[in-house]
């Protein structure tokens, strides 16, 4: 009958968190694929490689020694899209023609010696260590005077344009607030200025309530769905305090967030059989000097797989000139990546 | 000395026409590349492939038989992503989980009978066919009363989520005007109202005197690279003359239409000596019984590829989470799209 039934019709859902939207079509997820299929790298690594230039003890493209580091280990990227030295100044045509000149720097963030692992590969306590250098990183770089913003993130996989597959993850930190961090800003202000609380603390309220979108939850962090998902699988890891960087984790949320990187991921790569694809990254308040009690720390998970291995999502031709738009909905997303095991299918073997 | 030069300083510039930015790193181009390689598919086609879904005369899944067509044929999406009969509804959950019900129609169109044909392997009157088409949809569509944006579009290539290399476009028009002409109706409405003549008319007399970005011109459209690229080679088709849609089109300007998306597609396939993937679409003015005199007629070019037929540009880690970033400054890629030949790199062998 004439009731609108999200499971079945097609319709537009308001993500509160940017303030844009995302068409779903839960109706065309049956659709027959003749397109490109993806190409499932072998996966088989040795635990070093001499070509490899995040490998301990090797050279890189520069010329630096990489140290015999044993856990984690960072160092500024030899060709970062930021670099520091840039002198002020810009273009004005008009206000039709505006650029101006950005400083920062790309720092490359080695998360194990061992070449042939990934996240979900780790054990909880390595894992801890790269939260430990995230913390690290946050806190030296967002103290400069001239960096503002830092932007912690991972590309995983050939797909996700991941360079190298040595475990590792970058940090862009740089002068202004990218376009995404301060659409969330001005989301989670008007939020916080009318209700007194963080956006994600009320959002993350519901969820609980409603858990369908739910995957995981421990002590101190909640894994879910979003209600606006655009990518097929995304997930979105929300601190259950509302602090405003990783520099206000307690020492047992620091843990908390190292257990929850290793069973989320586990669940990914699970879900294919395949080292899954990704990127992911921190979103945290800007290192502006202002307060910033309307910011909560979250993580958000992109990964481009839709029904397979080898079938992504490809965000083309309306994707690009419209809106977002995805078949499955984020409650069957959330189902699928619920009832995945958290023991990795490869120590299952 | 410090004096800030675009062609070598990380910059970002400003979208005039979507109010965004894009993280520009010249220095950046000579980074050496070790990920994913493309495959360039193999470009035999039969001109008739008894297989596939958009050939005339053959049965698509849905059991309808396609009519023996000449030169261009239209059809309702099989699985398209919206769809007509939607019941009204939605869901609120304290502002936080809004949902709307969406309607709408998606379309097929064929741009030729010969499957083994693309837009540049097709002489400017069948290109010519396809325009008039256009104009017919456009004005169809737009005129019913449950329609308020018509996104005219194609995925070229399977790395443009194509899923099927026959030489097609799509339509998808719908209740609510999207994200991104959204953003443009409110930064060209901001300039009309100020300056009394459209964005694009003002962006464009600088572009033509400053000539550097331009890319090819007729009689009534200018291609150039737009200052505020976000693809390696993106590209924007302005019509000279201020006009909101394609129904306001001289049959002069239809032709002069055609004439361009041949030689700039020509110009996309001899850049690396391939059928170039890319997706495109037109912006026009919503069909929402407004007269929108501040919008401008264009079409965008999204081409994935950055330095060969197998290196592409990733949209990924910093762009999901900051902003888009590219590596070569749009002046260059203007500069590589100018000296390419308008003769096909097929016809030259
Ligand atoms: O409609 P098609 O060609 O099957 O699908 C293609 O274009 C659509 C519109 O851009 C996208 O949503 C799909 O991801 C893409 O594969
Ligand atoms: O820095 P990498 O790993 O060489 O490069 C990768 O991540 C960057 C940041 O998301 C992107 O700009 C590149 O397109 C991608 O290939």
């Amino acid at each position: 009958s004439a009731t609108f039934d999200s499971t079945e019709h097609p319709h537009r859902r308001f993500n509160a968190l940017s303030g844009e939207w995302v068409l779903v079509s839960p109706h065309r997820s049956k659709r027959p694929w003749q397109g490109q299929q993806e190409e499932t790298a072998p996966d088989q690594r040795p635990a070093y490689d001499p070509t490899c230039y995040l490998c301990p003890g090797n050279v890189r493209v520069g010329g630096e020694v990489n140290p015999p580091y044993t856990d984690t280990f960072v160092f500024n990227n030899d060709f970062g899209a930021l670099t520091p030295d840039v002198p002020t100044g810009g273009i004005n045509e008009g206000g039709l023609l505006r650029a101006e000149a950005e400083s920062g720097i790309c720092r490359v963030i080695c998360f194990s010696p061992r070449h042939d692992l990934t996240l979900p590969q780790m054990e909880t306590p390595a894992i801890r260590k790269v939260v430990d250098l995230w913390v690290e990183e946050f806190t030296t770089l967002g103290a400069r005077p001239d960096i503002n913003y830092v932007q912690i993130f991972e590309n995983k996989g050939a797909m996700m344009g991941c360079s190298n597959p040595h475990p590792h993850g970058q940090i862009w930190a740089q002068r202004t607030v990218p376009g995404e961090p301060a659409k969330e800003t001005a989301q989670q202000l008007a939020h916080f200025q009318e209700h007194g609380r963080t956006l994600l603390s009320d959002y993350l309220k519901i969820e609980l309530e409603q858990k369908e979108r739910v995957v995981i939850e421990n002590e101190h962090f909640v894994v879910l769905v979003p209600f606006w998902a655009v990518w097929p699988f995304e997930t979105i890891l929300i601190a259950r305090r509302p602090v405003q960087d990783v520099t206000q984790l307690t020492p047992d949320e620091r843990d908390a967030l190292a257990d929850m990187l290793r069973r989320l991921t586990i669940r990914y790569d699970n879900l294919f059989s395949i080292s899954f694809p990704y990127s992911a990254g921190l979103h945290q308040r800007p290192t502006d000097g202002q307060e910033h009690p309307e910011w909560h720390l979250h993580m958000h998970f992109f990964p481009p797989l839709l029904r397979s291995a080898t079938v992504r999502k490809f965000m083309v031709g309306y994707e690009l000139l419209g809106d977002p738009q995805r078949d499955i909905t984020p409650e069957f997303s959330a189902g699928r990546l619920r009832e995945q095991s958290e023991l990795h299918y490869k120590a299952a073997q």
